[in-house]
């Protein structure tokens, strides 16, 4: 499969782009790879750490490019695509890294000209650093990375794709966008909110200080704040792009909140207990399906937090 | 500080109790320690890996120790101090771990003896994991242990006490018990029930089935898990016993939750990004604080999530 795309295009270089950088490079799987950033700064880190060179506009980074990478937040995909479209080779392909995948198909496609092959996608890593320094080879091995393949899509394309991703460690799989839409509002952009929103109520909580809430944070809250310090463009762009599927599941949240927290006021006991029970059967099932660790609170070496 | 406290009965032989026999031992700082537990086949692990002794009864393990400490679900502290009681040794010092200190107090105190030193306490550090065999030597390294003093403490108890505990490596400090239950509330008790919603409504939700849910557990939702995975008695009892502070703080939280899910409806991005950059600080100083590892993903190993 060496070389199938030899000459990469990275429009966007945060965490997603420069952790492809890195393991695209480390495989030696391309032959180029060009960068471009709205930002200078991250343009010269880029070229400093990944890329072979970087432009100073989107539509200069595609022009020779095989594949083009939009990484980008999901709210100006539709803007850089109208950018680039007109410079994208034919046979060209372009995929995206956004979280939510209606929204984007409905920005970025009308802008694709004949001949280019768009394959939405988005990789199932992260972590809760973002820009062109956190980037790193193996943030996508045993991760899933899904696509969801348009109307007609050319399955040679999607081959080509496929396997240079699976080569940089992915388990790749294709699903329909809107259930994908669906699937990621419950186990990813729902809990992200749920997690802001108690980090919030703690930081406006006056009589519990800020310090205190520091000082003290046990693992419960630790791990929300981890979640709630990702980066909130993407995020503000996840949540207005896939309004729909995450106002279904709150409103699901809520529901059951509601009635634990009525089980809390009553006093029952006993309905709680199997509530909490039943969860515990779904961690097992992530542990077993080699999503995460099975190490005690992740793996985080005890007695070594500040690391 | 060397046996200051010779001898200890562990009364409850979980991932507390565990650790802090695996930590004394460690570091040399008793003679000896006598264990109790409900249920015969945990006394014989305890007996093998962390107990010099093992005894049927609770009365019969307080005996002769110097330290008692009561590591059981919250809402049997009362019953077991009252089968204790008769047989504790004047002078000897009862501590507990619950994580609710009000309600503790509540059922313990009346049940001490003239003579005797309670001085009730709350680690804050666990894992998801429970029993005998979940405990190990470092889990309290760098982590706090809050002890709550009643009014009248004897100094010298006290002093005796946090030595030990700080002998195994927890960093103590003192509060009153209503702000203890309220400061946990918000840091740990809200934040576990959020957590256990949310899996819930995954768990429920029939439109996207268990195997998706498991499969592309992204780690916003993978990490609601490990927190729902929990010992559900101990967590039931927390939420019965913290009631008035956990619905105090889940009304606000809901509140919160709908101004954000308006926000979301009516596509206000610009208040969403504000909030969402807000919670970024709160992770920085968790992390400043050594509350936390600054390793992406908690320090997850990248690309082994099998481990």
């Amino acid at each position: 499969m060496s070389e199938a795309l030899p000459r990469v295009a990275l429009i966007g270089l945060g965490l997603i782009a420069s952790s492809m950088a890195h393991a695209l490079r480390a495989k030696g799987l391309v032959r180029d790879i060009t960068g471009y950033a709205r930002s200078a700064e991250t343009r010269a880190v880029a070229l400093e750490l990944f890329c072979d060179r970087v432009t100073e506009s989107a539509a200069e980074a595609v022009k020779e490019a095989d594949l083009i990478v939009l990484a980008v937040p999901v709210g100006v995909m539709g803007e850089i695509t109208a950018e680039i479209a007109p410079h994208l080779k034919p046979g060209a392909i372009v995929t995206d890294v956004g979280s939510v995948k209606g929204a984007v198909i409905e920005a970025v496609s009308p802008h694709i000209p004949q001949g280019v092959h768009f394959i939405p996608g988005h990789p199932l890593a992260g972590t809760e650093y973002s820009g062109p320094r956190s980037g790193f080879a193996t943030l996508f091995e045993n991760r899933w990375w899904l696509l969801t393949p348009l109307e007609g899509q050319d399955p040679a394309a999607l081959a080509r794709l496929r396997a240079l991703l699976e080569a940089i460690g992915a388990n790749v799989d294709e699903m329909e966008a809107k259930r994908h839409d669906l699937v990621l509002a419950v186990v990813s952009h729902t809990p992200h909110l749920i997690a802001y929103t108690m980090v919030g109520v703690a930081d406006h909580l006056r009589r519990v200080t800020h310090e205190e809430v520091i000082k003290y944070s046990a693992s419960g809250f630790r791990d929300f704040t981890r979640i709630a310090a990702s980066d909130p463009t993407m995020w503000r762009d996840v949540f207005l792009t896939n309004k729909d599927a995450v106002l279904d599941i709150l409103g699901r949240f809520t529901e059951e909140l509601f009635m634990l927290q009525r089980q809390i006021r009553m006093g029952e006991g006993e309905q709680l207990h199997a509530y909490f029970s039943r969860t515990r059967a779904i961690r097992r099932g992530i542990i077993d399906a080699g999503q995460d660790t099975s190490a005690p609170d992740f793996g985080r070496a005890a007695g070594q937090p500040k690391a």
